[in-house]
């Protein structure tokens, strides 16, 4: 059995002194909110999850969702737990007042969020497809499908899908061949069958909303010839009641290494009639583009995920660590055993997760913040500057949170040693869990290609220009708070010296040949999140001294937030440095051996 | 379902051109031993464990070993092939043709065992464990019972444990309080409870015969007071026949993440009885002491397994790259899909999977090869600088191997994207039981404490000081090698300046203070066994060239070499230089934090 204690301290703490929480709450949209006001509703969020998801999750993993007659039955309590989330209206959370929702900034919504993937990462996930769901609706669809589908999808009655995978079209989404067949009403024939669609199938609510990406007859090859549809799991009647089944089958379910209670479906839609009834989203031909506008919200959580399985695997690993008893300090007595934390080897273990975590998180709110601030800042530059920076950070925030995410949820398992290896620990659970993330919403590869192919060239290259200018705007800070602070001004430095050298390299060779570029795309996002992740620690590690000099209270977390953030910029920062051979090699020797050298 | 092909080539290329298999075969005690016998071994081997071990690997991991009624009951097809396994020879071959072993060098067994843990890790483990206790019997055991228990374990028809760990002592073997009570006949009682024990009961075999470590009773506290007792299941009667059911129990098996068809065991001795008859092996109070003289093996075993597994999973990332057909070139139409293997990132990939596994094996042979000169080499001095070099080895053989191949592991599942992450892809096995590597045989965190601590300041450091010799030895030949190796030198001179950094570091500071250098243990280990490996494959890139020179035939496997050792030493190594902060900045950071502030 582990524990998990929602950070709501550091939550607060970045959005305060790293963002500047007053900056979100000065946006026209978000006059309703205060400090006061989101401190309770994430108190009230992370009480509800840690009391009512947590203890669902380990039970998710041994029990899963499975498939019986046809019909996919989820893990004991789920269904309960999936409708108190709705009742308790954290599914509506992040939407306009004027549809229910909460209308919270995304910044506090990733905050949740993060609640919800460290207390059941499987749960979290409905939630998700049913928000992406409305999310989807409310842009893109008509008035009557917005009445329709979108009141019954807040309150957790109905729940939503996303359709995209296909057996031959994975990461190439424009490969994908379900058919769309106009009828004389109106609607559509769906024809075709999706792969991977998580929570295809589940008996925690009434109906399924699924959104089908679909072609339409004679519509182009690739990505431009694909459009987005509506496809109840039950046709709706005109008064709002349930009507008839339609034609979509689940065939059978994924038998996954974790987040087990998610049901992963393979679903046929019309195999028994001459199609499923499907309702056109907006107009034909354009479903990729719609799918693109819900892309960063999916991505940005799914990086959430990967610091909310670290949170969750690094608690649990310092609760080890503080009461296993096991081994003596060097020159001490061999009758007097310790706790292993205090072993050197163990502390590194405990304050390299502690420091990735704090980074993980500073980098998703930082990318949460700019998507606020781009989207509804009332001065349009400042809103361009935002929205640039904020679609820079989201294929850090997606591949370098999880990839930092398995190796967090790894080292916890060592912290436990053989006890880890055990699945009753619940150890195991996070290191299966944590490794969906580098997977699914476009494999970190395609993040990296998404950074050096489109972020970094987009509007002339504004927006890592901009992200340079803020990463060098601590230098001198970190000069002026001086002694402590000499080793993180140095490193950071060096580190970001690398990142404009790196960055120069890939414009310039992107420019002569693109491949030149891709081939270093990887190693360029993890060195620029290193960077990124320092830089935000190192913002933290200034904000507690200068509250420290102040006289604040909480020295105990102030004190901590310095050390991390020194320990990082110190000992994982220089990781950095060695990457630059592999950005700036080229493609030469990944192209030097036929596919049979290997 | 996973394809395997041991990896016999490359073995060859790694005993002939980089250790030099002349000198091997020159020791007197492998007077028998060629090239050729070596080669037909090697494929034999191969070949068997390729066709009788493989097909059950999956299989095992599905079905795991249970326990039903106090019995342990292992996956199906498990016991013919380890009957099988000892009909063969496999069992026995490291040891000496006086006892019916094949007497093969260590080597060699290392190539072998490199098969088997590729082919079946969990079957695997219980042919070491038997060849263990074989091993300590035939070094600390009295005539008596060498001639009882050897010839048994050697043919199969018995197997074999250790039983180290109780539920206190864990890492540290000292604390363990299971009693050993001397009677009058000369034998034991032992009474107590270890867990986490391998292969501790099942099926395959007639007879277990349990290595015990107890306590005589006034043995003083530590390690200083253990002994070690062979306690067989079954006893065995005067004329070689199984006699009475000996008092251990079978109290229960660990529900573990991986390695599943290996029973993990909690075993109770003497609960029903005055204790579990026990013989004494050597004398009272040498217990470890004897098992130290079998630690070498056991931990080289280990970081083999890490090769092991990290190559099967390569092998199979290879294939589905080659097979699954997404996306397209940049560049290239919309309508032309390609293989994957096509795509920059992929090859990224599959390119450091490749240069890892190789410098692994490398790394594993180089420790055997000094191993067998260490112990067999007529010359006194030479044999002592070979067994510091082999001791040396043996923390980052064990514990870098076992890194890298969990990473490995994990890069193999990305290859295969969403695919990667179902279990009847086999991927998630490998992932899975990849990560016990760096728990057990002394976790990773034990294997740098025991590098830094012990190893290095060993016999006046005279071993890292040949290390260091042979690293720089390389430096004129990659200098008269010319173009195509100059980026190869300049990172290896980089690297190898930073080992010696490092390593004067930690003996100037681990003088003053233990916990200075300790603090920094972890990340020397990974800078140093990162160079040894770009050494090695850069060693056998010189190799290469050498026989492309001279018009070898097998261009694309030498070609290949040269590819794979420039790609590690342009985009691998350099993380090394990223680790000096690490390994430099002390205790400090390690110990600022209260263990409540974590």
């Amino acid at each position: 059995m582990t524990v998990y204690a929602p950070p709501l301290k550091d939550f607060r703490f970045v959005l305060d002194h790293v963002l500047g929480f007053d900056r979100l709450a000065a946006l026209p949209r978000y006059q309703h909110l205060d400090a006061e006001l989101t401190d309770a509703i994430l108190g009230e969020a992370g009480k509800f999850l840690a009391e009512q998801w947590f203890p669902l999750n380990q039970v998710g993993d041994e029990q899963g969702s499975v498939l019986v007659d046809g019909v996919v039955k989820t893990p004991e309590g789920f269904k309960e737990a999936y409708e108190l989330t709705a009742r308790n209206g954290w599914i509506g959370i992040p939407f306009d007042e004027e549809h229910g929702g909460g209308q919270v900034p995304a910044t506090v919504s990733t905050a949740i969020t993060e609640m919800m993937d460290a207390a059941n990462a499987s749960l979290s996930m409905v939630v998700g497809l049913t928000a992406g769901a409305i999310e989807a609706i409310l842009h893109h669809g008509s008035d009557e499908q917005i009445a329709t589908f979108v009141p019954k999808l807040m309150t957790g009655e109905w729940a939503g899908t996303m359709n995209l995978t296909e057996p031959q079209a994975g990461s190439d989404v424009g490969a994908l061949t379900t058919k769309a067949i106009p009828q004389d009403d109106g609607t559509y024939r769906i024809q075709g069958t999706k792969i991977f669609i998580s929570w295809g199938d589940h008996d925690l609510a009434e109906n399924i909303i699924h959104l089908v990406l679909a072609r339409t007859p004679g519509a182009p090859p690739g990505t431009k010839g694909i459009s987005m549809f509506i496809v109840p799991k039950y046709l709706v009647n005109a008064d709002g009641s349930l009507g008839e089944r339609n034609d979509v089958k689940t065939v059978s379910l994924e038998h996954k290494m974790g987040i087990k209670a998610s049901p992963t479906a393979v679903l046929a839609y019309g195999e028994d009639s001459d199609g499923a009834v499907g309702y056109l989203v907006g107009e034909e031909m354009r479903g990729m583009r719609y799918m693109f506008t819900m892309m960063n919200a999916a991505r940005l959580e799914v990086g959430i995920s990967g610091t909310a399985i670290a949170d969750v695997a690094y608690q649990n690993a310092v609760q080890y660590a503080q009461e296993r008893i096991q081994g003596r300090p060097i020159g001490a007595p061999a009758t007097e055993s310790v706790p292993i934390i205090e072993h050197a080897d163990v502390r590194r273990m405990l304050l390299s997760m502690k420091a990735q975590v704090e980074a993980m998180r500073a980098i998703e709110l930082t990318n949460a913040f700019h998507l606020d601030l781009g989207q509804y800042h009332p001065d349009e530059e400042t809103r361009e500057t935002h929205r640039l920076l904020a679609e820079l950070l989201i294929p850090i925030t997606k591949a370098w949170n999880t990839d930092r995410g398995v190796e967090v949820a790894s080292t916890a398992i060592q912290v436990y040693g053989g006890a880890g290896y055990i699945e009753d620990s619940g150890m195991p659970q996070y290191y299966r869990d944590a490794r969906i993330g580098p997977i699914y919403e476009g494999t970190n590869g395609i993040q990296a290609m998404d950074l050096v192919g489109r972020k970094l060239p987009s509007a002339g290259g504004k927006a890592i220009m901009s992200l340079i200018a803020d990463l060098k705007s601590i230098d001198a800070d970190l000069e002026a708070a001086g002694p402590g602070f000499e080793s993180t001004r140095r490193n950071l430095t060096a580190a970001i010296q690398t990142v404009e050298q790196a960055t120069g390299w890939l414009a310039a060779k992107g420019m002569e040949d693109p491949n030149e570029a891709m081939a270093g795309a990887t190693p360029y996002l993890r060195l620029l999140g290193n960077t990124v992740g320092g830089y935000l620690l190192a913002r933290q590690a200034l904000a507690a001294k200068k509250l420290l000099d102040q006289g604040a209270e909480d020295k105990a977390f102030l004190d901590a937030k310095i050390v991390t953030a020194r320990f990082y910029n110190e000992q994982i920062l220089p990781e950095t440095l060695g990457l630059l051979g592999a950005v700036t090699s080229g493609k030469e020797m990944l192209f030097a051996l036929e596919p049979e050298q290997f």
